[in-house]
């Protein structure tokens, strides 16, 4: 895996069949519909990969396939953020076996702990790792907001990264300007429609949820935002913009970007909906919004 | 077990080794600390207990043990709150197979959740576990706050009781209210220094941190407030607001509480104070405040 | 004034017409509905005295009446909190020439400032004061919550108590706890519903919304209070319990306390319901729903 | 006044002495000094004008020396926002007598109120307003966050823009998104880092506080962002990022951005630093780093 990590990286779903179980055949559609999207990595396991709502069995099932399907074609990342330190590294080490190239972490997410409690942890976590680490900042679900010292502490240690789902775009802006002298340390967009922004002002890339649905799209504004194409990063980042008023907006709850995630690739024809508890996927009224709003992105040539 | 449970019910922190073994001799002195004490049940695997941070593995043979120590002279509850739904149910089947008497669920804690998902993930939990279920309201963990309706449905589903540790006293005195013709079902305060009130205006008991290390403190200020004895319930509860200023009040992470208490019965000679990342217990500086406000107690006669 | 100051305090509103004016006969009616419902103060130009959306040509009005009105039967007390620290004086100063016995003031509500801001702010302040200061927690108005620390400094700079509505019960507490050793300084509860409580443990009294409708329900509580008479004390806790759930509970707005108080005094023939903007009365049907309430306590015999 | 507003417009300072009057001199050297760096218009009594903290008298002595030394050169727009509705009013129409050419208004911010009666109060001051009136959005000082649907409410009202200081980049772009239709209709940036984005999606300017100092470099970074020369407005961005790790970022108060911007105003020999309580001006070794950070940008040809 070269350094720094750049482009599209999606967060994948993990598609499940009614009874919970992975979805194989739906994984295997969707790992191709990634690859052929022109995406840059894959990431498993992540807040849109359901991975705390999984059991470790099933945890492991996904990588061990997905690796076997991806096959080198693309650097797999994989989501290892638990409450448990033990289960951490135990999905780590299967990670390390199955041939994915890196690991990222989140906060322990149970207790509210400090930055210097997040620091002693990473001085656990990352010299025990098997795989390269990348961080993972997304305070609304672990309660933490990584600071600039704790991620600077993190590098310190080893880590090869960061993904900001923060939305908080001074945080992001800040991440870039106080790595900029480090250049193989990457600094990866969590948000999507900060793409642009992102690779502008200095930054590697973006995970994306949408990309798992529209992966071209989110391919195509990362090249126009390398190439600084004012007039198709505008255009495409309409599109994306106009995810957060159609596909992300079923419904009030915050869960309606994962849900609406998968619903999407469900509507495609990918992979089933299922999700796992406390999730739920949306009832036949949301999906058929979700299907309504496929279909008007196929009409602005997005599919 | 006789409903409304009622008492006082220490959340039991779980002993370790260094190497994070369960630390079994310790374990039995805290077993024996806590029903001399005169308690009136053990919740295991709660937040003090530091649940979400042990494998399942660890969860599962400290259940074993404490239920064939505590060996039915008082019930025994089990925290099995999990952001896997089968993670739970795992724990909950083999509490009931060890001879558990109820368990205690908090939302599950990663992905931020709506009451109406919460319900819909009561739906399928209730029925399906083999113990009766008491909820377990802790919104600066879970980031989700229970709503009255919330748990009214949830009794509806067969609950038994609520433990709130929200520290937002209307709530708990609008959760007397709403439940005060249904004296079967338990609310329980879960901030300590509550006890006296919840007690007076008609919940039944306390799930408090404290009794890990004086249960006999809040024995007392049980029966105290349940014969509304008002000189020794000041006296009684200066003594646990004197806590919040001397163990309670060691460094400033939100874990002072829970690290605090494992180093009081450090100080104490019951059992060790390891912890389970992401926690840490005290430096030795720490551990000699606590040592020294446990002292402290002894001169005021609580130990 | 004697010293602590003690007893219900109702933060009296603001009786209006429809034109913005003061509507004079209805405070003539409201002063004497207070003072023969046994109240022991009454503080003007709180939050539910409309206090920061009134002018200053207003606020000066209903102070002079106001003392004209009361006459000396029981002490007054004036809301200075303003944005404009030359604005907070110039009411002070016009408080104290019309026989006011003390002012109250909050932080200023704009800018959010710290803790070491608002001690300079007091600096400056208590000094200038022609008349005693008491202190006003009010977080969710003012952003700001005064530390413990905060109103220390504001006792050594001369400040004669606090009333606390900030809904946080530890902090009450822990104000009583901080301040018992100087039984001149007043510990007053600003949620009605902790009236007991901040009594049994220590306080002084109570500033308490609802006693602008129902004074004697909330004396009687404060009575039973004082001597610890359990069964008296549950009576009519329930009674100021009701209110949450009745003419507190009309609309979904944070405005409804406030909304409601001024509401009920109109339904019971006392006052006008006008409001400052930017808070309007009810429309039809939520006065029709305060009617009805009103009219339930009546059948309780609390009015 | 030509619509839609465009450009930078820095929300200026209010000089004043050490007696809290206002420092004449200052402001005619402000005034100029703002002119003369090219900025679109000035903007009165905003949050960096500390308006609320000022005396009605002050306010206007302000509003009618400025516009007389604006003369007409650029567009003067006035902050009414206050918690008194009459207030407001007397504030707009002294700016329209003396001949500014708009009013801005944020909520009124004693009161947390709702969307629905943000909506009422705007039916009742926009009407009113002899001057036409841009909403502001400034929910760190006013508890409440204008929503889109509050803010279509006031244009067709008759707003005739916003500017945003939530420092919520995707409402940000969900407000230029929702306007696109109504180019007229001013979207203007508070949020200094923030500007390039603004222009480039299709916003109109920006409200920056250091405008104050260093109008010349957001001038600048405004006529880059429009012609979207890379290069440079990389090159200036980095400046203006380098301000929150300088003169925005002495001590910990979130007054800093207000304090350190009349600093260096000071440090450049333009004005007095007092400001009007709670503020107060930074100490001698606050004043003595500013001094240094405004040298440091001498350095790089920011001044």
């Amino acid at each position: 895996m070269n350094l720094p990590l750049k482009g599209i990286i999606p967060p994948m779903i993990t598609p499940l069949t009614e009874n919970g179980e992975l979805d194989t055949e739906g994984l295997k559609r969707l790992v191709e519909h990634l690859i052929s999207g022109g995406v840059h990595g894959i990431f498993l396991l992540g807040t849109n990969g359901e991975g705390p709502s999984l059991t470790y069995a099933l945890r492991k099932e996904l990588i061990s396939k997905a690796c076997k399907l991806i096959n080198g074609r693309v650097p797999v990342l994989v989501g290892i953020t638990d409450t448990s330190f033990e289960g951490s590294l135990d999905i780590a080490n299967h990670s390390k076996d199955e041939g994915a190239d890196a690991v990222v972490v989140a906060p322990p997410y149970y207790f509210p702990i400090s930055q210097e409690e997040m620091i002693e942890y990473l001085e656990n976590l990352i010299p025990a790792s098997p795989l390269p680490v990348m961080m993972y900042n997304m305070p609304s679900c672990t309660k933490m907001h990584l600071s600039i010292e704790t991620v600077k502490k993190a590098k310190e240690l080893g880590a090869i990264g960061i993904k900001d789902s923060s939305g908080d775009v001074f945080y992001l802006y800040s991440l870039i300007d106080a790595f900029k002298k480090s250049p193989e340390f990457s600094i990866i967009a969590g948000t999507e429609l900060y793409l642009p922004e992102t690779i502008i002002y200095g930054g590697h890339g973006a995970v994306t949820g949408g990309a798992n649905f529209f992966p071209k799209l989110f391919v195509d504004l990362y090249n126009a935002s390398l190439t600084n194409d004012k007039v198709a990063i505008i255009e495409l980042r309409d599109k994306v913009l106009k995810l957060y008023n159609t596909i992300y907006n079923v419904g009030n709850n915050v869960s309606r970007y994962t849900k609406g995630t998968k619903s999407a690739l469900y509507a495609m024809g990918i992979c089933e909906d299922y999700m796992a508890l406390p999730l739920c996927r949306f009832n036949d009224e949301g999906r058929d919004k979700i299907k309504n709003y496929v279909e008007e992105f196929k009409e602005i040539s997005v599919v």
